[in-house]
This record gives C-alpha cells, structure tokens and sequence, in this order.
C-alpha cells in the first residue's frame, strides 16, 4: 500500500499516518520526494482494513501496489531515481561510464588503468579486490590489498571506485573503501548479502543471476531497498541459454522492461554479456540505444597478461575510440555521456 | 576449399579449373566478383590431393574453409554481400525497412499500411498470405488470395512485397507474386523448402529458429546456397530461453557475431523478439546501433482487430515517429536510412 | 464442446446431434468408443447458445474443453488411447519397444539389425530412409530405396516398420512402405507436414521439438487429430538448454505431465536425448519408471561405421541387456515388456 | 597429478612424498583408503618437473589429472565414496531417502512428521531453519529455533537431520544441530560459504546451481573438497530452462554423467525438480531407475497450510505408498532401499 500525501503535508502529519500504520501492524518506508511525500506500508494489508487512511489529514491518495516487488516498483515512484556518487549523477540524462580492470593487480596497472579510463571518458573505476572463480585453484583476487591499491587510484584521479562484496563479514571492510558496493551475479539470490548490502549506507550495483528472471531481479533489489537503502543500480550481464558462440546472452529487451517495472537506474555490462572484447563495442552502443542509464565497461593495460577476464577486456585506445562512438549514439537518442 | 583466381583470369581458365575440381568428383560453386572469380570446391577434398591446384594456370591461391559453412562463409568472401530487390540495395551503407501486417486481410487495410509505411520511409512491403500457426483453430491466412492483395498493394506503391514459403509445392505460385521469399523460424530446419528456396531465383530471407544455434542458422543457410541462390537475408528474431517478460529473448549479440562468421547481410526482427509494441521502438534503436544491416517491423493501421499478432504491431504514426528516431541512430554509427 | 451421448445412443441419435452441431457453423469429431460416443463440437462455440444441445435425445452432458487443445486432450477421453500396428498394442500396459539404426545403409545391415532387435524383444523397427541433417554435404539418407530396404526388413522379420516423413510430397510414397509415420523434431511446427500425416490413414509418431513446450507439443498433435487421425504417439526426445555434457537434456518429467494432459501413448527416445550410448541404457530404465508406453532406441550393428549417429547407437548385444534390465523396471511399476 | 602409494606404504614414506611435493611448492591433499593411501598434488604441476616422483620408495605410479576437478574427480578415486551419517551409509548399495518438510514450523509437526517418514522407511530427516525466499515479506524460516526443534526430532525418532547453511557467520551454529549441512541451489556458487563448508567437520549435501552446467557443479563441490571436506553429496534438484509446465526440468541425466565423472554419491529431489506432488512419485521411481544414490523429498503433514511448498509436499501417506513403489524399482536395479 501506498500513501501519498499532499503537497504541504508537515512532519505532524507524517508522523500520525506513520502511527496509525504501525499501531495495525505493519511496517513503514517513507520516501522523500522534491514534491511530496510518500509512504509505504509494508506487511498484510488486510490489517488496515479498519482504518480510513485516504480520511486521514494530508493524505491525497491511496494506492495498492499489485506487483510483488513494491519499494522498487515504477508504481512506487513515477520519477526516476538519481543516485549522487561523489558527484556523478546515475540515472540522469547523462549517461555514465564504470570502467577499469576485471581484478586489481598492482599499483602501477591500476593507476594506469584508472588516468587511461579517465582520460576517455569514464566518471567510476572499477576493480575486483575479492574475486568470485569458479575454480578453487584460479586467482581469488588480492582481497584487502587490492582495496587499498583502489583507493590508491581513487587519490591519484578523482574516480570513485566500486568493488565486489562476497561476504557478509567483508561488509564493513568493503565499505570503508569503495563508493558503490557491487553484489555479482552468482549472489544475486545470496540473501544474506543482499539485506547487508541493504543495511550498509552506499549505493549499491545489483548484477543480474545467470538465470534470473526480470521479476526475481526485482525480488533481489526488493531485499536491499526493505532495509532502507534504495541507491540501487540495476546491471544486466547476459543471461545463460543455449547460445555458445558467446560466453552469455546479453538480454538488452531487460532494459524497456525494467524502465517499465523499476525506478531504479539500469546499467549493462557487455563485457560479460559477451565474453569477447570484439563484441563489447557493438553491445555498448545497442545498450545506449535501447535506453540503458550507462555502462560497466572492462579495460586492463595489457589484457593478454590478464590473471583474468583478459578475453573481454579492451585496451585503453580502444575503450577511448568506444567512447567517442558511444557518445554519437547517446545523443541520437536524445542523452549525453 | 577456395580456390581464388587472378584477376585476368579468362572464361577458359575458370573452365579448366573448374574440369579439374569436377574431375576428381567434387562438385563446384563459381563466384563472379567485381575484381575477380573465386571458386568454390565443395565434397571430399582428400580427393584434390593428386592435383596441385595452385599449380594450375591463372589461379592465385588455395584455401581450405575450416567452418563447416562454407559458401556463406566470410572466408568465402571478404566483401559483404549486397542484393538488389527492385532497386533497394540490401546490405549495403543504406540501412533498409522492410514494414507491414503480420497477415494480409483485406484489400483496404493492406495498401493503407503500404502507403503508410512508405510514407515513413520503409522500402520493402511485408504481409503474410500464408501463416503458420500454433492452433489448428486459428486464422491460417488467405493463402492465394493474399498473395494477389500483395501485388495489388505493390502496384499502387511500387514496394517490393516479401511473403513467407511454408509448403515446397507453393514455391512456384509464392515466386511468381514475390520479391523475397521469407522462410520463417519453424521452417528453419525444413531442409526440403530450404532447397526449395536455394532452387528459386529469388532473394530469400531466412529467419533464425527459436532455439537454433548461431552454427545452425548458417549451416541452413548453407543449404540454400548449396543449391545455387547466394541472395540470402539472416533475420534475428528472438530465441527462447527461460524469460517469460518478453516473448522471445532478441539476440542482439547476433549480429556481429554473424557479421564476423558470414559475408550475408543481417536483419532484425524486434517485433517478434519482443512480443508487444512498447518494446519495439528501443529495440529497433539498439539493432540499428549494434550494425543489423536492416529492420523487419510489424505495423498495422488496426492492432487491436488485427487477426494475427495484434500486440506487437505498431500503429503508422508510431512507425513514423520511430523511422525518425533510427534516421539519427543510423548516422550515429555511420549509415544511412 | 464435448457432447458425451448416453450408452444406447443409435446412429440415428448420432446423425441428429451431429446434424444441430454443423447446422451451428461448427465442425464436428465422432470418437466411437467402447461403451458409448463423444462428439467434439469444434469452432466458435458462441453460435452453439442457442440450441440446448443437453435437452438432445440421448445426449447424456455437455462439456466445454477449457485447454487449447481439444481432441488431444484428456478432457475430450479420460481413457488412454491404444493403437494397434499390426497386431502391436501401443499405449496398452504392455510397453513396446522401437529400435534400429538411425538410417537404413544396406539390404544386410538392416536385415540383421532387425533380426537382432526382434530377438532381444523389439516389436517394431526403425531406420531412417530420408534423413534430415543440418549439414547439406552430409548423407541425406537413401530415399525412396532406404524404404525398399525396410520393407524387405520387414518381411524377413515380421516387424511393422517406421520411417520418418519429411516433405508433404512424399507422403503417398511413404505410407506405401511404413507402418508408422514418424514426424521428426525439427518439423514439429511444420504445420503442412502435420496436416498430410493427419489426412494419412497411418498412425504417426510425432517428435516434441527441441524448443517446444508441451502446450505447443500438443498443438501439434492436435493439427493431425483435426484432420481426422486420432492414432497419434508423442515422442519426448531431449529439449535443447544451457547444459552441453549431454546432446540434449532428455524432459522425462514430460511423460506425467502429458500423461495428465492427454489420452495419447507417450514414447522416449534416449538415444537422440544422451546424444551417446553410455547414457541411453540408464534413461532407457527411467523411462520406463516414470510412465513411458514405449522407447525408441538406436541400434547399430557397427556403430563405429555408422553413417549417422553412430556415437548414440548401441550394439546389438548392449541391447539385448538393456531389453532384460527393462523387463524388470517395467514389472516393478505394474507393466509388462 | 595424483601419487597412489604402494600397498605397504609406511606412514614415512607418505610424509618423504608429501615432503617433496611441498618442497616445489605445490600443495597436498592426503586420502586413506581401506587398501592404499593417494596423495594429490594440487597447484601448478610444471614445479614437480624437475622431481623424478615415480622413483620415489613406495610410490605405486603417478597420474596427471585432466578434468579442472581433481580431488571430486573418477580419476582421482576409481572406487565410490560412501558416507557415514550416524550409520546411515550414503552411497552404498542401499539407497536412502532424506524426507522431511520444506521449513520447520513447530514442535508438533516437525516430530509428527519425522515419526511418519521415519516408519515409511526414511533414514534422514530434512527440514528448514534459515530459508532462501525470493521475496523479503516471506516467512524466512524460524532460524536457530527450528534447529532446537530439528534436534528435538532427532531425539524423539533417532534420525539424523540435514538443514541449510545461508550464511557463513552461522556455520558454527549450524554445525553443532546438523549432522548433514545442506547448501542450496541459489548458493552453488557462494564460494565463501563454500570454502566454510569445506572447513566444517560434517558431511555437506550440494545442491546444483539452477542454471550450472555439470562442470561448475563439480567446480562448487572441488571447493568443499579442497579445503579438506570430501563428505560430499551432489543433489540434482532441477534446472531452469524455457519450460513452464513444471517449475524446474528435472535433468535425469545428469546422474549417469555424473557417476562417470566423480566418485561423489548423487542424490535427486524430485520435489524441487518437478514443483508439484503429483510428479514426485514417477519422478521419484525415475530417479532410482536412472541410478541415484538416494532421494530428498518434501513431506509434510498439512501440505495446505505449509509455510513454504506446500504445493509440492507429499502427505505422509502417500509418502509411505511411494517407498513401497520405490523398493519394488531398487530391486529391479540392483539395489535396496
């Protein structure tokens, strides 16, 4: 259930409806607009059956939401939301680029990374600390040095950084360091993770499951905005079919979708989407296209020496050229970058 | 294998050559280029290990084609395929539209879309006589009578019209109204039409199936060419996979996968990808950002009376408005439209 | 509509209720039964109020069949259909098994191939004459002398023979030979195909598509049943998804599903879904446990020789073991073999 | 590479190899079967180069592994580990069926069912603390209160329970009531609860990932082994694919593909698998035809008032009829139950 409240509505009255919702029962988010504010009621709605809410004093109207997913739903707020990192502004009009290196190496290789992505265009760095393998026996990624080796790069340009959060005891840890906290694919249903990520106070990069349908997306995003954090991104990845002759199917249809369902921002990444770096720039301007709110971009210096994704990563000139392309597309449709 | 020729290479040259390959019981596939003549030796090629091709007059080199396609292979050719259908250069700078109902039903309704869509810049008229359908009990289409509505709607526009093959024994009288002959997804491994297609003299543009590989779209591509008609059309349209918000699941990563594999332009089809009309416009977007070659779009002048495929057609005005919005996409990454 | 006529309903009570149906706009299905008649009532079934088709003479209820499917669907006969195929119950309690090789080579290998399958328990044989294959420059099967081969086969062993059809224009040819008319996987949707199998006086075996849902699957079925042949058996044979160990991923949960949906016999072939021999003896078995009326397995008598799928076919002798492993599952879930 | 040891070798000569093998800076896995002892050199296999291992006192012969699985791989131990829960053995000729209700609820259902399962002939009983639920505002499970009452059950019947581990911060907790910790199919690539799993000292039910190919699957299960666990059980319980008719496709087949590949016990949940009841029977008998080790299975005394499931939960009584069944096919198999 939804409660918007009039224009002038004060804290007075705020807080009365707050009371009558939590005296039946139910649990409350309140969510702050430019205009007005609105308030969701969470929990059996049936509670509230003996009380006259649209009766109340500031209370313009009542609506129920029919969706499963409610905080994030596009019913819940008609405005786009806009997250604010450090400045950069996603979910605008302007389009916006993460890019950098599937895993932190070395000092040197990720300031290079992070001046060269810089240079190009790209307002986040990107960087894996804590790296998700399939294989025991692969690179697990520097782990706490590489936080520090990000945040090395972050003085030198500028950049905000986001990283990979695998475990609810690296919370705190993570969130000392980065500017958004990124929840991979492969916990996209790791729950824990999510309502952490929920409680912590960053913004948070959602990846799409492998095999995740729109609506369990939107179920996963539900867990960390029911914890009161809504600085949500979403980022479709690609999918797993039947397809081989790329790593995933990137699902660009998600995006239209999502814009419909959510409020939230909307990114792609297509370097995992399509596992090959000759395919990430056709991908990136289909997902400037489409009507994507930006993207995830993997760049190393020397991708041949990658210890991994080096396959899908482009070179610095080459995500320069990218950008410049990408740029074009984004004002056909009507959007800068 | 390939065997490239010099360009003065003379008619007898080509028929010593192509006597030799013949000889040795393979069979052989001449390519008349601008510059020069590649042929194709198609069968066992242990058996051309007695004769030193390279050795033969006139011939420039010798390639083995390691892709199980071998005729539409992009080995077979660098230079991409452009065909010419009444005057529309299919695969060339231009991108082109080809628009129109999913079923032809009436002499009104199918010239007013005909003249609506090429009002709005569409070059090529689309409308099914013959339909394919899930239920037995479902409109089947107006068979003959269709095709003869299609022809009349040509004449009044001067469209070149494209109408789908579903039985071998309607090639002749489908050829005999048609400027393109479609195959559609089911028939993708109809491998007796597919020759039937190869057999025509027509451009046929080749939908891919619903869980056809990337390999096998080819590979059925192949067939045609296999009989002797080079003038094909790969058409994207959406694959299965477990999504159920949309339709199908539009494989835009297709398209610059086919364009490294195959030298055959490549459309897409977002109406049939997405399975209803909002979705249409910004997929249209992303297939012209992603390099598709060109766009099959449904449209008709009544969708919610439409006997076929109501939902994800697009009313005229919507088309005009989305030509437009492809016109600065196009120019965005190079082409025009 | 169903129209379910009393017990001693006449020809004459049959012929009037009929008469009203058609005199509707409708089209109507007679299913004469062992102890009384249906009548399907098929088109709008709007134009059927004005008449109380219950008040009729001898009609005992009126059923309207909610499925899309109707003549299929176990709704329109809660007994199970049993065909008869020269003396073979198919759908009985009895399972029937269906082997031999993946194409017919030679007068001897299927002769001895049949022998062999006849004396390890098979009751009809199988063998491929036109073969559809994804690849032009493969073996496309023998055609028309493939079918002379089989019919030899038969009337050395007894066994009634199937083949699969795969262009409408060979339908007269093969119903002279087969005793079976197989619809192969990849013209499930080839809804031409299916309307000539279901004007042949044959029963047809028909394939589920790599990509079908049953819905779909009984769609199919239901487009050969309107054409008035109702001696249909469908054939799960793996579907196509993400997992690439096995050549398709064999759906046995499909035989209670359609077993609920529908009164037809369902077959397995393990051989197309494991895609290698190793795997078709332990799916053979599940099979059977899961509620199978029969299997179709491949047979080859030098498999490493094969002509086609020779890597799913097993040994004459591997088959006389699976046979006697099957007796006993069969026995353990209330079935005979 | 794998060193198998010679019958006689003395706890010296394990620690010379085990010496040698550190000493290039490899890693070393020790397993002590009942007739010789294997140690598995993990890590880059280009360091023992130099080290003549097969002239080594005591060592039998020395294998490279080819699979990226070593210590799960067939290769890495020929003959099936069977384990020991309480003396219950998993993975031995006698198959065992784990049966219990999808979350714990109270004391009362929880005891009443384990009494129910338990005399149908069930020797491990199931049930949920801590729940994935795809959405926040389900009932998540009653947490370490229903681990009291699971321990409870065990006291009152003598079973042994398994239950889930979502988060790593609770292993220790979970540890002290399971005697099998179970990891879910939404968790098959949370490596961090993983690598906890591998460090517990209790045998670990895996369960496969929706959307994991066989390969990750075994990947998942090298983790749990590479930390020292190799108590591990693999749980086919459904994957994802286009099909709706059931919630999942039960892949059958992977329990052949499975049995080539590792030497681990497989396990089926057919109610996961098929989402509703009436499939859990035939897919349930499938299973044992098809070779599983043994059956997880939903049961729960008031499936309409389930907390969670309750569509796919069987009644005990037609649990106890299904053991029956199931006995009758074990046979037939070669096995008990």
């Amino acid at each position: 259930m939804i409660i918007v409240l009039k224009k002038d509505a004060t804290e007075d009255i705020v807080e009365h409806v707050v009371e009558k919702i939590k005296g039946a029962g139910l649990s409350v988010h309140i969510s702050k607009g430019k205009e007005r504010t609105i308030i969701g009621a969470i929990g059996d709605e049936t509670l509230l059956s003996g009380i006259s809410l649209e009766a109340l004093p500031g209370v313009e109207s009542v609506m129920p939401i029919l969706k499963p997913y409610k905080l994030v739903s596009r019913e819940f707020s008609k405005e786009g939301t806009v997250i604010d990192v450090g400045g950069v502004r996603i979910g605008d009009t302007e389009l916006q680029v993460i890019a950098g290196p599937c895993s932190v190496e070395s000092i040197d290789s990720i300031v290079n990374c992070a001046t060269a992505v810089k240079a190009a265009g790209a307002r986040i760095l990107r960087g894996g600390a804590f790296k998700p393998r399939t294989s025991p026996y692969d690179f697990q990624g520097l782990g706490a040095d590489g936080l520090k080796l990000l945040a090395e790069a972050k003085k030198k340009t500028g950049l905000p950084i986001i990283s990979e959060l695998m475990d609810p005891r690296d919370t705190e840890l993570i969130c000392e360091y980065v500017d958004i906290v990124q929840i991979g694919a492969r916990n996209m249903q790791n729950f824990r993770l999510l309502t952490e990520a929920g409680r912590a106070r960053k913004p948070v990069l959602l990846k799409r499951g492998l095999s995740a349908t729109i609506k369990e997306f939107l179920m996963s995003a539900e867990y960390i905005a029911s914890q009161g954090n809504s600085q949500i991104i979403l980022c479709e990845r690609g999918i797993r079919t039947f397809e081989t002759s790329t790593r995933n199917t990137l699902d660009l249809s998600a995006v239209p979708v999502l814009k419909e369902e959510t409020h939230l921002p909307v990114f792609i990444d297509p370097s995992h989407g399509a596992g090959r770096w000759g395919l990430v720039a056709p991908l990136a301007k289909a997902a400037v296209a489409v009507g994507a709110d930006g993207l995830m971009i993997e760049v190393h210096t020397d991708p041949e020496n990658a210890l991994c994704d080096g396959a899908q990563s482009l070179k610095p000139n080459k995500f320069a050229m990218l950008m410049d392309d990408l740029r074009k597309v984004a004002v056909a449709v009507g959007r800068t970058l």
